[in-house]
């Protein structure tokens, strides 16, 4: 039996797995991700791991998801914030010659996505478009199985999308875009400016939950706002399904109508409207990965 | 040799051409649509041309542009506002019965960007947004030369993409849509309100060209608001290369260059721009037709 190595690269931690074919985790390890020693004195520590502990798996590729910006068609990374000293470090090229074995390298939520549209809640669906709303906005579009990346790698990136273009701007991209709207960084921005403190995403749903009118309003211009994000989505590829993962749903489920109730009412046909929460938790990233 | 027939259906013509596969019209034949009597008294003229004067010619397959809303998987026509009395009709069935060939419908602008990408300005493109902006404002996603249309035939109805909620709606479609803020008619619209008198889309343009500033004002909005939704394309699907087509461009080829630089402005890598003018003119939806 033969078996994908999964690798997730994130600012804080670095994992890796062996995952089978049907996309379950048969062994994983997880290491503090030591940014600042650079990439090749971190990825040895998994190498290490591989070639050690797991030498008697029979494997037969890796696959990495990593902060972007990327250069995919190479799989190096450029220059992610959480990554100081990785920056134009070519993963894919590195982790070949120390492993032998073909590598890929794809940006995390098109990872997760890949891992939702094969094993999650948006399985058998021919076409997925995967959101993730955790400190940022990510997207992924998934058709027939496989990440589309676009012509110059630049497919779902929504957290550039312009919904409003009267509206705030964040950390250089758009005014009035998705991720300066949408993004858990974001909510807890719009929330401080309302009550004239600083108050955490957590406080914001906590007075959100308690029916506090001042948090309602930024929950309710929020489910607005990616809704608008939903039915610009659907205007340009109708997907068959729409999974929305990261922390902000994953803790709030009960937004999940709510979104469904205003994007029905921003397109032409309400039959277009599938939208799903993510159910893979902390190890699509994983698994996604092995899947490249 | 073995040819296609295309057919373009119109609020005013009908149209109908031997196409060759290398997208050649071969002969044409064009009538008026008189629409109020019905679809069948106005599609069997087509029939009878192609029975009588075209008979010699082995004719492969028939492909079908019309006005939406359609059914696409059955090639129903539904409800489109300028063909009256046409309500829903099976044009597929009817011609297929009639014609006793296999018959394929898709909407006008859809097969008109097909054209674009197999033979006009996006040839050797593998992934093609066509874009269409004269009464109104239409869209096609082409991807490996196929018509992509979406899981519920929703893919690239970019008229309802929403670039600025807080602005005009058009048309019971979504407030801030793209139709409202882009389309010809609305141009017209806006301009109107401006001059504070009745005034047309082509008036608005020789104003421009005289640099009216209110003219001036109108148009860059427009630069302004189409490069919006091209940034919101590229950030959903990435596509190699966008082609514009419909009236508003085709008579103004001087704006290309400055939706280019606007839309630079508006995505994170400026790679990603390349977009050009439809160059199939009129016959776009004829020979599009007959690649269905």
């Amino acid at each position: 039996m033969s078996y994908s190595i999964g690798i997730d690269i994130g600012g804080t931690n670095l994992r890796v797995a062996i995952v089978s074919k049907e996309g379950k985790i048969i062994e994983s390890y997880k290491t503090e991700n030591e940014v600042l020693k650079g990439a090749s004195y971190n990825l040895d520590k998994l190498v290490n791991h591989i070639k050690t502990v797991w030498k008697d798996y029979e494997i037969e590729k890796v696959g990495v998801g990593a902060p972007g910006p990327l250069d995919l068609n190479i799989g190096r990374i450029i220059n992610p914030p959480n990554l100081k000293g990785w920056e134009n470090f070519n993963v894919a090229e590195y982790l070949n010659e120390k492993l032998k074995m073909p590598v890929k390298v794809n940006n995390d939520a098109n990872v997760a996505g890949l891992a939702e549209s094969l094993f999650g809640n948006a399985k058998e669906c021919s076409s997925v478009f995967y959101i993730t709303v955790s400190t940022g906005v990510g997207g992924a579009l998934i058709m027939d199985g496989k990440i589309i990346n676009g012509a110059h790698s630049q497919a779902a990136e929504i957290h550039n999308m312009i919904i409003n273009e009267d509206k705030y701007s964040h950390s250089g991209l758009n005014k009035g875009g998705l991720e300066g709207q949408c993004s858990g960084v974001n909510i807890a921005r719009i929330a401080s400016e309302i009550y004239r403190r600083k108050i955490n995403t957590k406080e914001v749903f906590e007075y959100y939950d308690d029916n506090d009118e001042r948090a309602v309003k930024v929950i309710d211009d929020w489910i607005n706002n990616i809704s608008i994000g939903i039915a610009n989505i659907i205007t340009v590829i109708d997907p068959e399904v729409i999974v929305i993962g990261g922390a902000v749903l994953i803790y709030n489920p009960y937004l999940l109508p709510k979104i469904i109730e205003c994007a029905k009412n921003k397109v032409s046909n309400t039959n277009v409207i599938d939208i799903r929460i993510a159910k893979m938790g902390d190890d699509a990233g994983l698994i996604g990965a092995a899947m490249l």
